[in-house]
């Protein structure tokens, strides 16, 4: 399977130190090395970098170590393919527009006999349970609201149900995010901290790295990293129970 | 205005060399400063790289000269600010899906009072002028064709009556493509060169380089460039007439 790591926050931060330790476990310490890729949001603009190539090695990867990227919600994946080859078509994550905003997905996990009949307005380009699950998603969405967005506990009910039901057909551990709010739903592992003031120094697991965020941040910054397993030893991570989504804003849960 | 650059081939050939030249007219040798943005095809998939820092002296620009990717259609586009501000969602390429592929588009020149009532299937992200007329154009598309992609002279003479239809707003230069066809309409300035067998040098205009392609090509590969204007100094560039639209497929126009 694969790994997710997402963020959501009340001010624009980077994500090198978590991205860091994550794509470690993309071919160096974990065997997550079908290609990988992470979607920033800046402001209602988005852009994702994907490659092929495991994300230890690769020089997309290098320059997002490198290229400090503020964001108030990002989303990355490595993988390790079931359903597809290995090629751009099958990256995470996938991105549509819908209501006028983009929609950033990304999928951990995997669903047997999932096939439904798209209507059309959303197609999968690609092979992967994980497209399909993302334009099941919005083609339900648009068919239940039309063409305009809920208001966002509407939004949040709505988007519990169509989980559930993509979630019978197996693991549907999911990173979703509009650059303004970011849902995180879990099947069997997901992990969330939030760091806000007083912080403190993190150190990764994957990598002998450690930053004091003391030193990078003011005291009402809040930030939401969401991973598949905790990133760093030295922190009290909190596990999102199975079948729970948990609607993010301004770096904290706001529904679950 | 803007500068568009773009590449269709019959192999998977990097856009290296022309990128080099292409991306001193952001900032160094010409003024188009306000971001820049690549698309790339590989097989279906497509990964776009958008920075709203010149192209000149863009990390993501960097990598782009240095990291070779492969791909049978691009599409490149440097930004001088017309209609809306400097940020990402105003940054050229923009990328819908569309029948299960995605397509690409990048625009040079400005639509007065273009201002459409979308159906709302398609519908802006951000303020230009240009994502209105791809979110336009496709929606059309997919009234005219429901949601099944139609044979290349249908979707060749669809697309030369929306584009016409936009035209009468102002200044529609642009670049279209979906991985396998590739489109590029002139409105004022569009020019684009056949590189093919016996392969030759060429030198760049806005950087002192040459490359000689014979060391770099096999005698079945061809390549056409289209650009806003020429990128070399010694090759025989073929204007774009205005009003035309033509389809390259495997490196050669198809449909003009």
């Amino acid at each position: 399977m694969c790994q997710l790591l997402g963020m959501n926050c009340n001010v624009p931060t980077d994500i090198c130190f978590s991205f860091e330790g994550f794509r470690a476990r993309g071919g160096k310490t974990d065997e997550h090395a079908d290609g990988w890729g992470i979607g920033f949001f800046e402001e209602q603009g988005s852009r994702i970098f994907l490659d092929d190539k495991p994300s230890f090695e690769s020089p997309v990867a290098d320059l997002v170590r490198n290229y400090p990227i503020r964001s108030l919600n990002a989303i990355a994946h490595i993988r390790k393919a079931t359903h597809g080859n290995v090629c751009l078509k099958n990256t995470h994550p996938f991105q549509r527009e819908l209501w006028g905003s983009y929609w950033i997905f990304a999928h951990n996990g995997k669903l047997g006999d999932f096939n439904p009949t798209f209507q059309g307005i959303f197609q999968p380009v690609g092979d992967t349970d994980s497209e399909k699950a993302l334009c099941y998603t919005l083609e339900k969405l648009q068919q239940r609201f039309g063409n305009t967005r809920p208001i966002l506990s509407k939004l949040y009910a709505a988007l519990l149900d169509i989980s559930n039901e993509i979630a019978t057909h197996g693991i549907y551990n999911f990173l979703f995010s509009d650059g303004c709010i970011f849902f995180a739903r879990c099947s069997t592992s997901l992990h969330y901290i939030i760091r806000e003031a007083p912080f403190a120094q993190a150190h990764l697991i994957d990598e002998d790295v450690t930053v004091d965020f003391k030193e990078v941040t003011t005291p009402n910054d809040r930030v939401a990293i969401v991973a598949t397993e905790p990133l760093t030893d030295n922190e009290q991570w909190t596990e999102i129970k199975p079948g729970e989504l948990i609607l993010f804003k301004d770096g904290q849960p706001l529904y679950s």
